[in-house]
């Protein structure tokens, strides 16, 4: 076996996908270990029984260790649902609309713009920022004054995949629900969960497969649905049955669960950033200096996560992309709507695969220039 | 690998479990085989953009399986969905109640219950038959006279996982759309899919692990979802973006396809059903002699995929159990409502595994009688 899995490792090729992502290795090595015999137990996990003890163990570890990566107050419930953060464009309305049925989002993204359009159909949305001037480029500055008296949430997306933007600090919404999108910078950094009325983020970047959505609902917030609420859509459904009230994705929760093993294994959280930072440097640094390629996004509003670069010609782009492709850097081509190159390099993605394409990079260049 | 899969397939259970249930050794295997490397491609399927050519291949190739499967005929979209068959519980009125909202639905169990409860939160629901007089132990005469003239559909349950019954036969619905719970028996034996509007099944009995359901919906019922359905929730969204409107659970999907493919090489759906029939008999042959075990149906409302049985005496119920634990019968125990024991056996249940428990039940007889 030892010798399979270093053949294994060696194929394995840096994946820089935007989501799903990569994944840690002893993770994936830990499931192939595991996955026609769990333990002992003759059976995978796959097939047990959502309600047997077994499972029941994998499920409460998994909620646990993410509370514990977090910091997760009491009075937060953990939520593992289906659907993805699509679905939660839904979901969050119909939770959370009680007194005016108004809300305020701010529009960074194509994200942002989704859930905006979602929530439009259910009640009244006011955008009181956005930076779609600049294709995205960068966050609007927020004060609290920009915020409506009334509205009975605040909607944000903390980073944003497509753009390679994040917020530099969370915005002071004066005392309201502050609603965020979490799906593609969760757990890579520390953020206080107690300046949150709801983070809900698919798991297919910092987490784990796709097919899971993870919600962090401040407990007053749980209850209030409207009454026209899909079952499924209601977070008092999930809430009351710790996520069992039919069968969970169990398989996806117990490949989150070694994901939340690995990052306490490796430091947790904080270690995370410490990490992810150095990486995003890496490659930063070279691009302020490349005369080649140079970043989308510039200052204080740039990802950790997501990072777009372009040559500014589309055929050397498509060259790179093409040339990367055979030197074993997979999935750099960016986002149709901004173009070029990008590289997502989530907590799982190694420092040495930053690295070697840095090392790539300046080797293109030389040659291209 | 050889003597490594060969000790894995010797430690391997009997697991009867009603869902998540037991998977075929060699998908597992396969699965585990390719878990950190897939193909050659350098990363797990559970890592690949979903918008890549190697997931979009497989998602295809599983969707086309299904298709020669099921013989789905061209008019028919098939939709990979999240949130089980209980969310389809509410998308069902949501994309179906069109001219009357009204509903015709036939109770045959906990699942119709649940099914019936959700519908009439959005329209007027008629329960025209039911059977829970009799703890659900039969499933219903249905006659076409007995269906409102302005329905917009009529549902049914073709499987009760808990009691153990399915339709003898389909019911004449005089034209109206059948829409149809296959969640426990879906591909255990040939469907005619025209005679449906909507098929839906979670995947966790016959075709994978939990976090995958699937619908199997006639064209011309898409596009007419009320005004407050939940984008996630319409199929029109899924339909036209070929369930790839946001990440689906591509490894979910994956799995599934790898058990498409499995039961394609094993002789298809119409194999499978003589398999299931083989196996069903030989059980309830046992039952129907033993003067120890009895089983909870009779007749030809018998379930082929779960067979509910008691001794009629709780204490012995409980011993049985734990004595068939401890010779690796697992999961064994029925459900609350029903009480002793039920043997789910689904397309992927050995056959081997069921000589063996009645053979252990013999012997338990011949031990307490």
């Amino acid at each position: 076996m030892m010798i399979t899995q270093l053949k294994e490792a060696m194929s394995r090729c840096y994946n820089f996908s935007a989501g799903p992502a990569t994944l840690p290795l002893e993770v994936l090595e830990k499931a192939q270990q595991d996955l026609v015999d769990y333990q002992g137990t003759g059976m995978s996990v796959m097939e047990m029984s959502h309600r047997g003890k077994d499972y029941m163990a994998i499920h409460e570890a998994a909620e646990q260790n993410l509370r514990r990566l977090m910091n997760i107050p009491d009075h937060y419930k953990v939520l593992f649902m289906q659907g993805g953060a699509s679905t939660q464009f839904a979901a969050v309305p119909f939770n959370l609309f009680s007194s005016s049925g108004k809300a305020d989002y701010v529009n960074t993204g194509a994200w942002s713009k989704k859930a905006i359009a979602e929530a439009r159909r259910y009640g009244k949305i006011t955008v009181v920022a956005s930076s779609e001037d600049a294709i995205f480029n960068y966050i609007p500055e927020l004060k609290p004054e920009m915020f409506s008296g009334d509205a009975d949430y605040v909607h944000i997306t903390s980073n944003n995949t497509i753009y390679g933007t994040c917020y530099p600090s969370l915005p002071d919404v004066g005392g309201k629900p502050l609603v965020c999108d979490m799906s593609s910078d969760i757990l890579s950094k520390p953020y206080d969960v107690s300046r949150f009325g709801v983070i809900y983020a698919g798991a297919q970047k910092n987490i784990g497969p796709a097919g899971l959505a993870i919600v962090i609902v401040r407990e007053d917030l749980i209850g209030r649905a409207q009454e026209f609420t899909p079952t499924m859509l209601n977070y008092k459904t999930h809430a009351e049955s710790n996520s069992m009230f039919n069968t969970p994705a169990c398989f996806i929760i117990y490949l989150a669960g070694l994901v939340f093993e690995w990052m306490l294994a490796n430091g947790g959280v904080e270690a995370m950033e410490v990490r992810n930072r150095q990486k995003a440097a890496l490659l930063y640094n070279f691009l302020d200096q490349s005369e080649l390629f140079k970043a989308t996004v510039s200052g204080k509003d740039r990802s950790i996560m997501n990072i777009p670069f372009v040559t500014g010609n589309d055929e050397l782009d498509r060259k790179f992309i093409a040339e990367a492709e055979m030197n074993n850097f997979k999935t750099l081509k960016g986002h149709r709507s901004v173009g070029g190159m990008r590289a997502s390099i989530y907590n799982a993605f190694p420092r040495e695969g930053v690295e070697k394409l840095v090392s790539f990079m300046k080797d293109f260049e030389n040659k291209n220039l």
